[in-house]
């Protein structure tokens, strides 16, 4: 076998698919989000606005967490400079673990370098050396736990998304002593729905099973102090485990979990995902922590978020167009289709300055296509307008269905 | 089975066997590299000297590195805001691609969020897409690379450490018309050792074998331009991919392949580890890039860190500590046992403000625990008689077996 043709067949076949990805060459603006600047393959820029961001509140240009990495960098340099066991933990790893510890009310917190590392590592750590575990997953979970529990070839069942009656039908046809451990999200990113934690906590306890709960996008935005919706629904201390990311609300990059010290301890002395890579550097955790402190103590930007995720609903509904009804701050525009969901980003982009990412497969089954609007504090009023308007005009030149809400 | 008496016990076997790691947690000084000042338990500091960085070169602190990471946060601030797919590139990670791609040689480069996700993604995307691969994996590859091929469940060989006869007795036994690909390092982090690239590619030619190169420990260090032991030897362009950090010699964090521009597209389209978590950070790939077009062009901090490891290990040689000879800037000073390594350890740092990781278990085989020092072009030659000082004291101090050299 030719392994070129191989590569370009398996290529071919996504473009024909209309799943290949083109990335949107950008130049974000610190100070300007979410404007950006988009660097076209011909060498040209255009000013557009970005609508599809995961730096969910901006912090990712706030002066406080800026002001600390350029302050982490000036002290203490570039990189960690090694693994976190050989010279590589600094100082302010060691204050972000204090700080995330604290926000979800654990005893302790390891980080890792992304929220995909930090599911891959400690789902995987603790699946494949807990002996004869189980490990029942939610059927929706992103594909960072999905790998990390084929990664401990464990006995696993995938429970039906968000049904914990069927995760009790299924932990009740299984052997009560075995080790038992439960893995969910709290708010599902491509369909914006919110798991429901309290009612996971109670089957969970029924059989004696651990929980592990993703608040990758959700901490930050939910509770009092940022801690994610199961600070908001006050059931933090029933989850075993806690896992988040510092790359989405927080506006930087890493991942981590927190838990008891034992378990947190334990998945550090044995998740090679952990252990054999260089820790992240101290400037990203000097930022990371500021920024988690700022949104402890700061309701504003979840209060505005909270206000322009609303006035754009209510702006489609006017318009007619069709979105995804759902508890949370993600907007999703169904267009059910890879083609015309391309073809609108590609118009909203090239005519209308407006920055949204077409969601095709894998990221989301075929036939729910969409697009995915992520309205921030700092998008104006004139943002949500220009965007409903262009959607409007699109919707009658594409002849789009239109729903009355 | 209780969960928490379950990890006591493995954390309590950890520190019986003295393997238990406690991580020094350190502030390092920009400016004043390879200093740092250590946090102790119990509050109080301590000046120190870093012994065992990978960040070989200095390059962590040097002034275009840390320039060009504060100018990228003040021009876009601190996260990329985004999967790469989803509104996270940004025209520094396209720069940072083809600044790789140049390095290496090749049509294309792709970032991943660390080595470690590279090696994982990278070996795990090729080896379980590929139909009917054969993966052959040197004997003492990274935890990386072992977990990218242990994802991918294909068939997989393991050839003697670097032995081109292995590899071609096991070749030479399998069905000549099944892919294959070879996996190795160049440089070997812990011994130092180097493996034969030209001749494994001979191999790998004669039964046209794809081959895939962990640069890992030598790019920035070796070859004109940094390109690694591949550059110096002039086989850049029999490798079918490169991987390499940003992390060590290069001073910030992320890794990559370089490889043809189908290859990489193929793996950037099916790589989970790269699709779905968020891009490095502007910043990162700002500093990256700074760091490689500098070592491309300055040979001085190389020439400086070959002269400081011979100036070791001629001082070494002086006194009789037992070292591995390698041909690389690694000096393994082996103790060959976990609790006198950390002992060792443990004394240079308390009272002599010398801090080098002991080396155990599971990084190094039981029986070969070493103390692995990394001179750097910053070491200055009274750090270099301060150390060999020290470790004479200790050697007569603890009756340690001399070796004459
Ligand atoms: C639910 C979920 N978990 C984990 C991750 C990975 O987090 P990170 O981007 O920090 O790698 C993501 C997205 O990237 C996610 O959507
Ligand atoms: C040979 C080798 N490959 C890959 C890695 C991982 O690189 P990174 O530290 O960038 O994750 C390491 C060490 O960390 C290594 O020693």
């Amino acid at each position: 076998m030719d392994m070129n043709t191989f590569f370009k067949n398996a290529i071919d076949g996504l473009k024909e698919a209309g799943n290949y990805r083109v990335f949107c060459d950008l130049e974000r603006k610190s100070g300007a989000f979410p404007r950006a600047l988009r660097h076209r393959a011909d060498g040209s820029t255009q000013d557009v606005t970005v609508w599809c961001s995961n730096d969910y509140l901006g912090m990712g240009q706030h002066p406080v967490v800026t002001a600390a990495m350029k302050e982490a960098i000036d002290r203490c340099g570039a990189g960690a400079g090694g693994t976190r066991n050989i010279s590589g933990t600094n100082h302010y790893h060691v204050e972000l673990e204090r700080e995330l510890a604290d926000l979800h009310g654990k005893e302790s917190a390891l980080i890792f370098t992304s929220g995909y590392v930090s599911n891959w590592a400690a789902l995987g750590t603790l699946a494949s050396k807990i002996p004869s575990i189980i490990v029942y997953s939610d059927a929706l979970n992103h594909a960072s736990m999905i790998e990390g529990i084929r990664h401990a070839r464990c006995e696993k069942r995938i429970f039906k998304h968000n049904s914990p009656e069927d995760l009790r039908r299924q932990m009740a046809a299984d052997d009560p002593s075995r080790p038992k451990l439960v893995a969910f999200e709290s708010v599902y990113s491509m369909d914006g729905d919110i798991a429901p934690i309290a009612e996971f906590c109670d089957v969970a306890d029924e059989f004696g099973a651990m929980t592990y709960l993703d608040e990758v996008h959700a901490v930050g935005l939910y509770g009092s102090r940022g801690g994610g919706v199961a600070e908001r629904e006050g059931v933090m201390d029933r989850l075993t485990v806690i896992e988040g990311t510092l790359g989405k609300a927080y506006g930087v990059m890493g991942g981590y979990i927190a838990a008891s010290s034992l378990l947190c301890d334990f998945v550090r002395s044995f998740a090679s995902g952990f252990i054999f890579t260089t820790a992240l550097p101290p400037s990203l955790a000097a930022g990371a922590a500021a920024s988690i402190r700022h949104l402890k103590a700061s309701e504003l930007e979840r209060a505005k978020q909270r206000r322009n995720v609303e006035k754009l609903r209510a702006r489609l509904d006017a318009h007619g167009i069709p979105h995804l009804p759902n508890p949370s701050h993600i907007v999703p525009v169904m267009v059910k289709n890879a083609a015309k969901c391309k073809f609108l980003s590609d118009l909203l982009l090239d005519n209308y300055g407006i920055y949204v990412q077409p969601i095709n497969y894998p990221t989301v089954p075929v036939g729910t296509e969409r697009l995915r609007f992520t309205p921030t504090p700092l998008h104006t009023d004139a943002d949500i307008d220009h965007l409903v308007g262009a959607l409007n005009d699109l919707w009658s030149r594409c002849a789009l269905a239109r729903e009355v809400a």
